[in-house]
């Protein structure tokens, strides 16, 4: 898979060529949403073109734009609508809203794609000379306005590093299973170099397939298999950091006393310390064998009790994911629109009767080794089943499986609907999951429910640790189109300030770039916040990276 | 087991009632140790009472005496000569060769015994008012110079705080497996309390009982058991430091995309920051089942081969020990000379004839649940045997289990017979592991026998991962008492200049300290010091916490 810029949308999720697949059911598929939100038909709100959008005007004279190609090349120097438009904001609900607004308030003046390490820093030099403000942008997938193309009040302007032109494999060390990699490189592309020398490195988020390495690093994210292959902070062996202050390159050990460990201060730092050009990873062998399989479960606790249980027991899944009542129950009936099925129909009769009417799915995959895989089935199945889990086999999880990654499609035609559907996440200690859980909930629900509004708050438990989990919330309501953006910012900041103040931190694994920036004290601490702070100054003194995002507006 | 500073050696290893256990034999294990070492008769070295012992004079006056009285308790300051050289320094052979030298050139000023978080903080205050440099002291078993009581040029005197009346539990949390404990509790309280609950923190360095659980997070430790309970910076959860400027305390998620992880800016601060007062730390259930048991290879490269299927294949061991050649010989014959065996001997002879008159021991250990136990044991069997592993039971591992804790015992009579002990150890990927492991020997050898003397090197392996693992070097040598800290000297020089020119860390789990700090921007790089320079300034801005350590004479 390629990514040429001109294959992608400017101003929503992923390739031109591709949509939600709705096999045709297109009107039963908005009749459906409609009804659960309570009204009778959707209203039809189109993004407006390119041509029909304005941008500010680029401060990038051409003066500058002939020096930044003197150390790259022309070709990879832009100053076209597209390309700005392209790297104006992220691809969250918010960044949506504003890209479909008919007028981008920000926009980086020119955009730089580099080759190399050594054009990165010849950029940031220049770059600092012109008192330009650098965003580093990989695949743009940012959910938290990571990418957003904004500067600060003594910046000149604003200058975005694409990094997809840098994506070798440097080295790949087949007995240490280590690989080397060059950060612009996107999922895909990664995955497939890998496969061909026998290893897969295992990081599968949501974007996947429009994300990049380095911007997995930049926001310590974490992907579907991460019980087994280990969220980027647990699978990052090295890194180099391209800074205002020259390279920072952290060593290749499998662990160290040495004093704190750099990789974790470069694992979250969100382009604010400078631009990541490579980075070593730690791979596993393909697997052998992959078994993908489901259980229901008669409540959400007592789902949670048994996730907890195959955690804390060890037994071994690569991925856990439990749905609760609300998500199990929708994804279910707007799967049944798109494939109806009399089989199904009659099942969930018949679970209703064995008290699963309330239900929550349970997809568990496992992989490796084969022998391995098929122990690990047979733990797993008695774990859960000991727990209340009554196993449904093969199907949920295979048709997951395969659209895993195509979730994202679904946000552009529902904003085409006016609907409005944002996702948020956090994570929490076992003992605090039905607390956050609730609040969060609550909060979401009854901003939105203020505005007279039926909204869909589902959530859903995809990570989980010996001593917590993460937590997963998707709503779906009316956009308020007179002011979709403050319909946006009341819930986002009613959920923030519920998870916050009740045990949760901002970011699971979205990170927290502009949106979650407002946040961060309270569960850092200003003296721990002050650390960050200084840990940039060392090195970015002028604060050139990435300004606003992560240490907010104080940065 | 209680720690009364009274019952302890203050210039040794651990408890005055214990000994290294020779079972009536000295005069062989003497003997042997000579041969061993290519001389005929070892000297007598025995080391100056504390009476004999002269130290510098304090520097802390009545009325600063009087004022730390008043925020702790005058039963908790003290300037006696015996609390001032056990604390002047930690436990290497470096500090032992100093504290059996007949004058201390370091001792603190005074030692504080605070029993609460707002007690270290108001000390700490008193200390920057009166211009002395802090030092953080737990159990004291630092092996590289980490609590040494030294302060900078600026600095009016030392005063070091002893944690070991932090020693609460605070909480524990069965859902979450988690418990938050005052950071000043040793080893054995801290087990036996969790016990009581059912649970283990599984953390057995081999200082274990004379070290403290905010030691282990400083110096970044790992323990005996850590490939399943995790190394320091894994099972830490959350952590409270005071610092010169407040508290630091982060929150305990079991994972975060929230910037970066402020626990790994404690995990190795080594008291740079401040001091250590709670930990939050992951729990795992008092195992049902442990065994443990050995086998043979032919030669170290393939007991590495073999230990790096076991952990690439996830086998699930608790413990992986590979020996080298000289190590498996020199302990065999050494535990031969305390408990002489026919049986053993003839084995010997056997052994010899199949091919394994080299032989490398390797010792696993497996714990947990019972059926799981049996399952990997089963899997570790086969995939040992597959690389050339010969099975010999459960001796070994049994002896080994039950001395763990008393090697240190044995180096104080070591250096009352004019014999030298030092350690020290690294980690690296394992595909370089054979270059680290000749170059570390090279040194070290090359060094002691440039003086015409005979040296035993010995290695082994106790810590690996997916990408690498830990080399550990041992080695004995007769001291040349004309110069015996040169000599110490030349050697740790040597060996830390291969380790970090052949890819090693300078650490892998004793720490930086005094003595690692030199090494340390070789691998950190002058860019990435400077960041944990300003992560210093940000918490300790006036220089006050344990200077010299980890950063060196720049902090």
């Amino acid at each position: 898979m390629r990514h040429r810029r001109d294959d992608l949308r400017w101003n929503g999720w992923g390739r031109l060529e591709q949509a939600f697949e709705t096999k045709g059911k297109d009107e039963a598929v908005w009749a459906f949403v409609a009804n659960a939100l309570g009204t009778a038909r959707l209203p039809s709100t189109p993004a407006p073109s390119l041509e029909d959008t304005t941008l500010p005007a680029s401060r990038a004279d051409a003066a500058f734009v002939e020096r930044l190609a003197q150390v790259t090349n022309a070709s990879r120097v832009t100053t076209s609508a597209r390309e700005r438009a392209f790297h104006a904001y992220g691809r969250s609900y918010y960044d949506l809203l504003r890209l479909r607004s008919g007028a981008l308030d920000h926009a980086p003046d020119v955009v730089v794609y580099p080759e190399s390490e050594s054009e990165v820093t010849a950029v940031l030099a220049l770059a600092e000379e012109a008192r330009f403000a650098v965003v580093p942008f990989g695949g743009g997938s940012s959910v938290v306005g990571g990418v957003e193309a904004s500067g600060g009040p003594a910046h000149a302007g604003v200058l975005t590093i694409d990094t997809t032109r840098m994506t070798r494999v440097l080295d790949v060390d087949g007995v240490s299973r280590t690989a080397t990699i060059e950060a612009g490189i996107y999922g895909p592309a990664l995955e497939e170099a890998l496969s061909q020398r026998g290893f897969v490195l295992g990081h599968f988020p949501q974007s996947f397939e429009h994300s990049t390495l380095g911007g997995w690093i930049a926001a310590r994210g974490a992907g579907q298999l991460s019980n087994r292959y280990g969220t980027v902070e647990k699978l990052l062996v090295a890194a180099t950091v391209a800074t205002p202050r020259g390279l920072l390159t952290t060593s290749a050990f499998p662990a160290s006393a040495a004093g704190p460990n750099l990789n974790q201060i470069v694992c979250g730092s969100e382009g604010t310390v400078g631009v990541i050009t490579k980075a070593t990873v730690k791979l596993h062998p393909l697997p052998e064998a992959r078994k993908i399989f489901a259980f229901l479960f008669k409540s959400f606790d007592e789902g949670v009790t048994a996730v907890r249980a195959l955690v804390q027991e060890e037994a071994g899944a690569a991925m856990m994911r439990l749905s609760d009542g609300e998500e199990t129950r929708f994804f279910g009936s707007f799967r049944h629109v798109i494939e109806p099925s009399r089989v199904s129909e009659f099942a969930e009769g018949a679970l209703g009767l064995v008290g699963y009417d309330q239900k929550c799915v349970l997809m568990v995959c496992v992989e490796g080794d084969a022998e391995e895989v098929a122990h690990k089935v047979k733990r797993i199945r008695g774990i859960a089943r000991s727990r209340g889990g009554l196993y449904v086999g093969e199907g949920p999880g295979k048709s997951w499986w395969k659209r895993r990654f195509e979730m994202p499609y679904l946000r552009d035609p529902m904003l085409d609907h006016g609907v409005g559907v944002d996702t948020l996440e956090t994570a929490t200690e076992w003992s605090n999951v039905p607390r956050l859980y609730d609040a969060v909930r609550l909060a979401i629900r009854s901003t939105l429910e203020a505005e007279g509004r039926r909204v869909i708050v589902m959530a859903h438990i995809s990570h989980s640790y010996l001593d917590g989990c993460s937590l997963y919330f998707t709503f779906i309501f009316l956009r308020d189109t007179a002011r979709e953006i403050a319909q946006w910012k009341a819930v986002k900041h009613a959920a923030s300030q519920a998870i916050v103040s009740h045990g949760g931190t901002i970011s699971h694994h979205h990170g927290v770039g502009a949106d979650h920036a407002p946040y961060l004290e309270t569960e850092k601490g200003a003296l721990g916040l002050d650390v960050l702070a200084h840990v940039r100054k060392a090195l970015d003194p002028k604060g050139t990276m990435n300004p606003g995002k992560l240490l907010g507006p104080r940065s």
